[in-house]
């Protein structure tokens, strides 16, 4: 479980850079700048926590994320002119942000009694929820429903971990399974340009 | 109950259709025209149980309503260019879906001891906001807020159903005219396409 | 608590007005006015309540807020044309429902044993998180992102209650200086045209 937490602040602090490089590349103040690495990296757990009526939300009860996340906003707005070897090592640790988040969500919403398909939703909705209000905040369409498969690995670690809790697989190897398989995805998607197929408009 | 659950049934693939056609008509990619149609047929609900307290929110507890939404999502997906014929009859549909959660919605919130006008309030937004999500995910000002009188038939409907509840009438008497009201006035709306009254700008 | 109580519904009604304005600015309709004036005036307490776990939030258990809103949401409609002259003092009672929603939210928060951060957070959205809201609703990029220290002030006041809460000053004389520095700082920013440092952009 230690493992988790640190992977977890990983991802909340991978989440926090690339919002906070969002507002900065929107030309935001330094405000805008820590409201979007802020929503980006806890919004998707806080809305999975209303979802499942779990009050005060994660974020809420542990400051951590939160400190964090402003923490790595105001480095970000500091130093980002310099921050650009950053750039590359980001997507890492940003897919192992995904991968974590997917697997904590899934597995709070089987331990909350959900169904399957619900878990496999809830769980992808922590991993991508954040990125999804940073892009209303920032009043463009998501980037998740534009391009990439971005959120279908992580429905696919979801499945994935709801199948081996159904086998009854013990749930560190079904974790670990999971979260491989969404950061791997992630990463050749990344790499190869994967992309789902578009529909031709009927208007 | 039964018959409410079926048109409840009908409305939730009507609404998702017309989210999983929205995404189409935006050139989103499969898991975003899913997604917009899960949304449309069930964000109204979902911020209706939120509000109410009543966690997990409806479609979390019974997933026929995500199994269907997905469904209906994936066949316009496929099928869409195709499916030209079934734009009008949607429309009838669509008021269904939109009297009866309506009459949902209402009936909920006066059984969870909200006052008239919160009741009101509530069972338009169980009709209107899983619209309003949908064009705030695709980046739109919302329908509802742009033209016809689509929200203002819901609240008309709601504030029939409380009206009669607060008299006394029968609960399945209230809803069916409840119902009717709200599916009557959408319908020739559209017919004849009606309109509130739009102020002059200021500036 | 009377006093507290009047102080909110001037913020109340103040931020309504506020909301049906940008709504009349915006070409919308009688129920689009409306809408987003109820959403201004409310919404930043009810996402304050429902990531409190307070269900029902406020505005459904006392619904003097939701008509009030609704009131001058139809004022403003009706006579938008012939209030030109409400634009100015509408400043000063922005301020005040700035100060007090800051006040009523940290508060709040710190009752529901947040930590101090959490609490500031809580604060400051009870008074921001409505117009953000308007401006989501509105397809803009929320204001308090783009400019001034629309929530800089807030935030202050937050953490200035939040510290004498901590060494245990009296509650009222904490709630008025809180107050006060949130009213003076927004009317000083106004007056003197006040901004955040903004970042150059990196692409």
């Amino acid at each position: 479980m230690d493992l988790l937490y640190i992977l977890d602040m990983i991802g909340t602090g991978a989440f926090a850079a690339s919002g906070a490089f969002a507002g900065i590349r929107r030309g935001m103040d330094l405000l805008g700048v820590l409201v979007l690495g802020l929503v980006t990296a806890t919004g998707g757990g806080t809305i999975r926590d209303i979802l499942l009526g779990d009050f005060p939300p994660f974020c809420l009860k542990d400051e951590s994320y939160l400190y964090l996340s402003i923490l790595v906003g105001i480095l970000v707005f500091a130093l980002h002119r310099r921050m650009g070897f950053i750039r590359y090592p980001l997507l890492y640790f940003d897919a192992i942000g995904l991968g974590t988040f997917v697997v904590i969500g899934t597995t709070k919403a089987i331990d909350f009694q959900l169904g399957g398909l619900s878990a496999v939703l809830l769980g992808t909705m922590t991993a991508t929820a954040g990125g999804v209000l940073r892009d209303i905040l920032s009043s463009r369409v998501p980037l998740i429903l534009r391009r990439e498969i971005y959120a279908t690995c992580c429905l696919a670690g979801g499945a994935l971990l709801v199948g081996l809790h159904n086998v009854g697989a013990p749930v560190i190897l079904s974790s670990v399974l999971a979260a491989v398989l969404v950061i791997l995805v992630r990463l050749l998607a990344i790499q190869y340009d994967w992309a789902l197929p578009r529909a031709r408009s009927v208007e």
